[in-house]
């Protein structure tokens, strides 16, 4: 057996049974996936997943950050190979070194999803890489295992995607018009067309405009497109945005001195921290918009991005080479807030990857303007003890009704289930403790728990 | 019941046993609140306290913040409200909201005070607000919930309270003029004569100038008039000064140059960097008077004031828009304990609202600087876990002799035993943690207890 | 009895019977100590150790920071002090002042000290110091008590030390000279010679001339002098070097940068922006050196050295007013990473004092990039609470295998073995808590004790 019933509960008796009660009680809610990054494709196409490396390895950041740490080369994972493609080995490679990932979050999600979805029983080692790679090829094969299969099987009630506003949806379109019942909704993510810094910018303006039919070449028009590109997302069932910023820092510009910004910016002028300013701005923009038509608003700042140059050369973005770096959420939203911080209607979500700022900074912030509430543990800090310490940090000043339960945010579908059982059984043991030390009563520590596995999602996303 | 008498002690048996054993013997200790915000007024006059939303609702940050936070308007609150009072209707809008404080230390202090003062058991909510309200209505008109009264039930052997210099402090002369035991004193905060941020600076300045007899108008005729008023307080009891600056920045000018600068704050043309420096040499001042009379001096930095400008501008400061930022104590105290760290006689209680400088900054210092003490966790960390971090992060480089014992730090006059007792029990369960892991005796156990539950408290604050 | 035998081990049942069986595997394992502060001499020569005062007090600066943090004069501990010496005087203050370190590691490891070393059962304080000086006395002039007696009654395999290039290394010389079977090795800290502000430097560098033989005038004849001294380090078994800078800035300069750089360093006449730069090019130095001649890297950054003026001024360097800043490796390292993070065969290894850089930088960039490896909790860290919150904070990251073991950077030689028993302890007490709650069989706990130990230490220190 690879994983066990009270996994992640509190060792200690009473609290380890008050866990029990709590998990018993929501392991089987349907999943609500309001952010992640898994392909409409999929489910539009309902094709077979690939080979175990191109779907569980490959794409995997954490998996692939962890090996190359220990000396295995990307071209060895086969990581931007195009010819001589040979899965089973770039799987074994991977079993050969699955010890390094003792103590992660990576080995209780397969070791589940292992499991649970493959009926896999033994651990995963070089011994048994082949067993592997053959169990889980064959099942992919079949019926029960295509995307719409499994979308079911896990009991997903809703599954956001996150696309580019030049993105054609058609995928989503495709799932909208046929008669499957899954619902899987875009995400309006605008960094492409509103980050002078992202790869491609300029051209993605012209793109814009051509998709849009609106004149990009003045603010006002620049702005329209947008709103355009926003009712695209929103016919398909879009409830929200998300914005990856470098840093936090919003801006309140006038609309003469954001115009000439953006005439600087559309003529590739503007220096770095005009950039930057651009950036702020649009965030506010963004918010006005969203007080408009609705939308959620989440903002995942302080990646320094591709921080290994030598492997964005030859690899391109996303290998891995994203590193957090501290940030200033009290200073650089101040501008955004203060024009829109205390409006009701509006919902912003902050994330963060600079734990530091959740007791200083996120949990007085969303513990004070309306519209603000706090994202679940991002990234590497989606992890047993990074809930722990998010739970423990905010939950004294902001409450539980200020955060909005549990993103998967990840493109691994398969691991999907085991994402979500993590977080829910970190909460019932963050609650067991709670209620052992007799600060809740169970009954209350109950509905909480439902709270934050179910209903804070949906209500917070608006689904 | 609302209250389980074995609450915060850690669940494993063993140490909850020892929590208990240490707790039983520091519980019924007097308090001795060497920190706060409640008014001398109310014991000079020994008056009934109002109703109970204008005692327990309004008046209470961490309740208003979290409220607002959820979409209750401050006009729903009636704060700043002056016609139409209905404090049954702000009660009831409070009790309607009472789940938002579930797992949050507001919850732990209230319901306390509801059973232990009130004699409430069932849990306040909707359906009990009525309840709540005519129950405490009735009490606070009765002899023994008089202020003097519950001050001696409370079992409190020193309240201070905190003082603008150009306060009348007519109170706390009343109090010592008449014949009730009670020890209410004040606190020196000079922050509106020594902040040019401070509103009305400039005119606190000439009432500094007329209740102190001296010429303001030169820097030595500022200092001596801020002495004049030190003494004052001094004679009415008070044993401590308190900084509410937005950073730890001190300075140590020379006289010329800080005359100089004097001149230009005084004249209302010091730019921002100017006023921040006359700060920073205020600090250096305020130690320096503190070596020659005597006076603890606290500094609580790092609050961003009225961080939400539309409410600050509606209804003015201290309505829960004050976010902790970031804050460097290593560089920014360097020119004051250059000047006076190795002063033995010297009492520099530290806070702060950057946990992140517990074991990075705080602890390091406190162990090296013999002037320097750390006060205990503040504001949004005065909680169960904030409690729990601070003495897992100070304790090993710092110990438990540079630290000062608990402050309430409340306005809330009816919460301050619960406030203690949660501290008590906290320290009780880190104690028994270091007990049954064998890195403390029992017997030191309790020793150390009553230390930080009393007699540390007494020391660092001279009383 | 002074120390408990399950002294640290979690106190829940089952977890504490796991971290007894995993500690039980390890504790008898060799010593291995890649990095501290004794001293070669104290084998080479195999004289008895001084008196108790000498030995464990004066320099200690745990010990002496507590004191001095609460009021014991450093007169009074004879530091600085050259007549009328009184250790038994020294002793008193110390023992009478035991209590400040409870709750500390210095209690910790010193009681395991005098029980496991000298015998000793009561407990430290005024009433035993005279016991404890004679005793310990006593033993310090018998043979079991030599250096070299101890150092294989410890089970110490290997022991770095820590030295300048210009040290003679005599003692280390003399120690492979002899018969003696110990293993001490010296390590590489050039900080004397590449850090312009190092008291003596221009000097130094002349020393440095003269001992390697090259002409250091010119950038490539310092390089030179470096790497010649780096050769006769590594003829003694030197396997590391380690970096002492005042932040983590690293820089890639062109050699026409760099070498008018040292131009101006050389000749007294760069600012203080310049120094930095020059230290962070040679960090990028020595890296490129280290790749060539396989020397491991440590970077021990973000100590404020003597931040009391006062006591530097009287006292010179090393009194205990050493405190930690905030620091930034993600920027700091980038362009050392940049030009040597891909090679497998260099190996970084990171220290901090910065907690709150464990989650946010360091885990992150140690599980991306193929040099870089974290050290253990550093310092004020090296602690049962620290390094609770290192493990809980890296691993779900960086897992373990990015991790080195223990380091007990200690000149308090006979504390070497309760400082390896604490890290051994907790990690037990961690990875008990990872089995009880099924993240990890107890078979792989059992194998990780063993690595964490001792394997990986002797692995990424290439011994």
């Amino acid at each position: 057996m690879l994983i066990h019933p009270d996994r992640l509960f509190p060792c200690e008796r009473s609290a380890r049974e008050v866990a029990r009660a709590l998990y018993d009680n929501v392991r089987n809610l349907p999943i609500v996936s309001p952010h992640g990054h898994t392909k409409a494709e999929w489910f539009a196409l309902n094709q077979p997943f690939p080979d175990p490396a191109q779907l569980m390895v490959q794409p995997d950041h954490y998996i692939c950050r962890m090996l190359y740490s220990q000396g295995v080369s990307l071209e060895e994972l086969e990581i931007g190979v195009r010819d001589g493609r040979n899965p089973r080995k770039v799987w074994g490679a991977f079993a050969e070194h699955y010890h390094l990932f003792r103590g992660t979050p990576t080995r209780i999600w397969l070791d589940q999803t292992f499991e649970e979805v493959f009926g896999l029983s033994e651990p995963l080692a070089r011994a048994t890489a082949d067993l592997y790679f053959d169990t889980i090829s064959a099942k992919l094969q079949s019926p029960e295992f295509l995307p719409r299969a499994l979308y079911e099987r896990f009991n997903i009630e809703v599954l956001a995607t996150t696309d580019s506003p030049l993105d054609s949806l058609e995928h989503h379109k495709a799932i909208g018009d046929s008669k499957w019942k899954g619902h899987v909704v875009p995400t309006f993510r605008p960094d492409p067309v509103v980050d002078p810094d992202h790869p491609g910018f300029l051209t993605n303006l012209d793109t814009l405009a051509g998709k849009s039919g609106e004149e990009v070449g003045s603010w006002k028009g620049y702005l329209a497109a947008l709103k355009t590109m926003r009712e695209r997302f929103e016919r398909l069932g879009c409830t929200a945005t998300d914005h990856g910023h470098p840093t936090a820092a919003t801006a309140d510009l006038s609309e003469f001195e954001a115009s000439g910004l953006y005439v600087r910016i559309k003529a590739g002028q503007a220096d770095a921290s005009q950039r930057e300013l651009f950036r702020a701005q649009m965030l506010t923009e963004m918010a006005r918009m969203s007080l408009e038509d609705g939308l959620v608003m989440q903002i995942h700042p302080g990646s320094a991005r591709n921080h290994n140059h030598a492997l964005f050369e030859r690899y391109g973005p996303d290998v891995g080479a994203d590193i957090p770096t501290p940030i200033n959420y009290v200073e650089g939203l101040r501008p955004l807030l203060n024009r829109f911080g205390n409006e009701k209607k509006l919902t912003i979500i902050l994330f963060t990857l600079d734990e530091s700022t959740y007791s200083r900074e996120l949990a007085p912030l969303a513990g004070h303007y309306p519209c603000l509430r706090l994202g679940p543990p991002w990234w590497f800090h989606d992890s047993p003890e990074g809930m722990m310490r998010y739970r423990q940090s905010v939950t004294e000043t902001a409450g539980f009704y200020n955060t909005v339960g549990f993103n998967d945010d990840t493109r691994a579908f398969l691991s999907i289930p085991a994402r979500h059982d993590v977080a829910r059984r970190m909460d019932a043991a963050y609650l067991a403790k709670l209620v052992v030390e007799h600060q809740l009563c169970e009954d209350e520590a109950m509905k909480i728990a439902g709270e934050l596995a179910y209903s804070l999602v949906k209500e917070a996303y608006r689904f």
